[in-house]
């Protein structure tokens, strides 16, 4: 599924560079949550080669940094799972944008549940972030 | 505090190598819940340099794979917090171990609800860490 994004299916793209691609995730846990994916196939992070961790979390680090100016983040969840709650066995980092008050980890609320995004608002998240990793 | 530890404060030490120390988090999350610091002091991932990733995700990795044989860790759950939610402004990745149906992110648990050890159980479960990293 992934691989199939990295070779250019359909997706709310916000980076792309040879080793990783940056995309939204269409069941955002808060909006604006992007998956930080490596281009090559690696199932977890426990597969990856320890030279290819550099490239990942700078476009990590990239995507964390431009959801202020983009999004008004005040920070940013970043995580991974690996194997147990994994969904599609091909890297993903979650980097979830993050503000005071937005009870993630709040009693009552799992941390995977997810919301929806209304008819272009996915896009138009995808612009303000593409347009603030371009600065 | 982190910096501390990096000096040599007391701590349930796992594995320490020139840019990254990992030590038992001692109210886990799940028990073996492990953090992976950097040496050199940096407040969070936005303030790393591209190429300090390397070595910090190196031991992660290696704190993760280790999780399976001294844990019987199935996988894990590597997280860390940018700013909001970041108890400690030094940069720590929090690497937990997994098991099916241990309920991590089940409705009625926040994911930092922590846990306490028992007298010694924490030193055990370092020992073995810290065995199986050797391997």
């Amino acid at each position: 599924m992934f691989c199939a994004v990295v070779a250019g299916a359909p997706h709310d793209a916000i980076y792309r560079d040879d080793d990783t691609v940056a995309f939204l995730d269409h069941a955002p846990v808060l909006k604006g949550h992007t998956l930080v994916v490596t281009a090559q196939h690696f199932e977890t992070i426990e597969d990856m080669p320890d030279e290819a961790f550099r490239s990942l979390f700078a476009t990590v680090k990239r995507v964390s940094i431009a959801m202020g100016p983009a999004l008004g983040a005040e920070g940013s969840l970043v995580l991974t799972n690996t194997r147990i709650s994994q969904s599609v066995p091909h890297v993903h980092i979650h980097v979830i944008p993050r503000r005071q008050g937005d009870k993630l980890f709040s009693p009552g609320r799992t941390l995977w549940m997810r919301q929806r995004y209304a008819d272009g608002e996915a896009a138009q998240i995808a612009a303000k972030l593409k347009a603030a990793l371009r600065d």
